[in-house]
């Protein structure tokens, strides 16, 4: 079991746009909501913000690889934790583990995410930028010494 | 010029999820926008929440009437204000005034939107439920006004 | 009542995407199901289609004024026409009539759409480009006839 | 290199509204359309259509579990096959293969998702009901005879 705080959370309350005619989540808005969160996140780690990366340095951050498991669904006001662990910083990848869990502490969702940094005007693999990568470590010591390891 | 507080706001980056390949808010991504903040605006008038209104009670609150003005592009990352304001409270609807401005003060979008309250059962008119009515009016007084004069 | 056929049509099946927990089109999705129309419209138009007017001319082709009526609920699995016809061609903008009517004849809801043609580097109007127009114009004579008039 | 037909297909352009800042597929988009296609297979698999299951029946459909490669971009205007096989039939669960491909024949995404069927009223899981499952053998008959020898 997990006991120290993740690397960047955000809670959050299920609203009805994201819902399905079930009245829970649509699966695919989970992504979004995550997308934000990683999104958010950065914009912590750098000035310049994660549209800063994206639009003034035309660096992507495309997701190359997703393993996600649904466990319990979230329902229309339910109340959420969305957060996110460094597990990895490659040379030019970084692998995110994402929780979703409710305030009741039932995990509703959790994923493993690996992205990659690209050019936008290539969409080709490109290092980590160095000033992101430090901010990445700085957030999250223990990957950081896991990268070094490999 | 108006001057005073909306009913209801709320500030928001406009994330990178929003965004169409223009770099600019995807249109569509307004509604659901203004539909998470509806949304919001009613948990503060309710126990319950829109959720309660909506998942127990049955009771729709779908869009029947949509004007909208877009002035101004929004771009990625921008701080806006997303804002409410009650026109008008009928017998079994409702009109608000919506705006999204910069930080900056410019108006992006402006709308004036029509909500009536159904059964979810018959998808038909029904009146707006007594609490809801009253604690529109509590959050709005003058919108309350002008409906006793029509 | 109109009876001539639309300028453009296209038949669509309500999918569970685009329902919400009231098992009803959420109803920004229907400003995604005509922005998909007016590009598979403008695809027919033009050989380098929607997609080569937006990305290689970065022309843009925004929304700036909507007036819309939500006449009837369209449920999931219900088989809709989604149709636009051309009101107005102006210099630098063009106005759509849009219609999504059930295979029963029931109007589910209809919209004024007013498009502006920009340049995607400044967001600034400019005119529409002459083969677009052109091809507009043959698409939908009546329309051309009304432009001149003006 | 897998040469037979997939189980169901369908081709589609990427649109605009699918598509993000760097004008390319948004990734959360995917799992709309094969959320869509999955839906139009199932209505040629039932005369009541998916719709008629989720909505009549009240038999869920919701993903367990996915694992997603991301291969290459699919831009805006891109064709693109949409496909998917029945890899196991079990007896409360589904396991299909997705991918998208290029019609230039690069596969651009792949995955495999497993679903459940549940109680819509509970949210447990319950049997495939028989006509799906039946319709599903016929449709993929070597998934059936992998099912039955597990």
């Amino acid at each position: 079991m997990k006991t120290s705080a993740p690397t960047f959370s955000q809670r959050h309350k299920i609203h009805f746009s994201e819902c399905d005619p079930a009245g829970i989540v649509f699966y695919p808005q989970y992504f979004v909501l995550f997308n934000d969160l990683v999104e958010s996140w950065i914009d912590t780690l750098l000035p310049e913000g994660y549209h800063g990366v994206i639009g003034a340095r035309r660096v992507g951050l495309p997701t190359v690889h997703l393993e996600v498991d649904f466990k319990a669904v979230s329902k229309m006001g339910d109340e959420v934790w969305l957060s996110l662990d460094v597990e990895r910083i490659g040379h030019a990848s970084l692998t995110l583990a994402w929780a979703c869990t409710g305030t009741d502490g039932v995990v509703r969702m959790s994923a493993r995410q690996t992205i990659v940094t690209t050019s936008l005007d290539t969409h080709k693999a490109m290092p980590i930028p160095d000033d992101l990568r430090e901010a990445i470590g700085r957030a999250a010591p223990a990957a950081e010494v896991r990268a070094r390891e490999h």
